[in-house]
């Protein structure tokens, strides 16, 4: 479970960082950050907001913690690098231990309207938060393509470094 | 190793193709097939095919087996929903005793370069083939919701199936 998850999020937070400095090089921050791929559509400063969001309340959830809140009050670049880098703090900040049993722990998920789901923690990782993150970390680089900044796969994937001779 | 793929992979697909037909009453196949996010991205089937290319290719190497070849032929949207049905029923047809020992097997993505990567077949499941898949399938989402198709959360999650009344 542990696994399944700290490197994951960690890996794409600390991506999702790096765009922005492309970003910052490409085009004009403010507009950037309120940029939109839809008008119903959260802008960009939403899209890293609500992936830290998941990454940090999955652990806690899993794990029985508490997520540091974050009151979604970022606006600049600086403001998202530095959510970022807390986030990632908080996470790898977990003792693995936590995640013993986690993957029967229930995980109750409640909107704001009262529904919600029930899951069991491995269900929960694998139904909602690992597809729910990447959902905000795509549309992250969704939206900073579609305005021109030259990010390629090579950021998306920058985790795993650079690309060596092969022998398949 | 199956939980953390199988099941992904396969709720992805059967939503990809659901939305198909919210698209297809909301615009024009033949132009939505071929819409992209940004004039250096591939188009809306190009994304259909590389989320199942990495789905399937994944449980392949995952498993030693071969994965079925599917030549990128695909144009109309009943194509599409061809390829993720033939992707989802290789995914399903896999018997679950081979992911044995999955999470050491050395997996090798050779690219047409000659470079490549070499991993454990756990570091391969989450640290490419679940993020490059996500990449795909959200990047397919938002080429569509851009575009105007009235797709939202729920879609994205329809795995999920209509949430509940919950207790918290």
């Amino acid at each position: 479970m542990y696994d399944a998850s700290v490197p994951l999020f960690t890996a794409s937070l600390r991506n999702m960082r790096a765009w922005l400095d492309k970003a910052a090089e490409a085009g004009d921050e403010a507009v950037l950050a309120d940029t939109r791929l839809a008008p119903d559509m959260r802008p960009l400063t939403a899209q890293y907001q609500m992936a830290s969001d998941t990454a940090k309340n999955g652990i806690a959830r899993l794990t029985g913690l508490t997520a540091p809140a974050m009151p979604d009050t970022e606006t600049s670049f600086a403001d998202l690098r530095a959510r970022c880098d807390a986030t990632i703090a908080f996470i790898e900040g977990v003792d693995p231990a936590l995640f013993a049993g986690s993957e029967t722990r229930e995980v109750v998920l409640k909107f704001p309207n009262g529904m919600g789901y029930s899951f069991a923690g491995a269900a929960y990782l694998t139904g909602f938060a690992l597809p729910n993150f990447y959902f905000h970390v795509t549309t992250a680089y969704a939206i900073l393509r579609a305005a021109g900044v030259p990010l390629g796969k090579p950021d998306f994937l920058q985790h795993l470094g650079a690309p060596k001779p092969a022998e398949a």
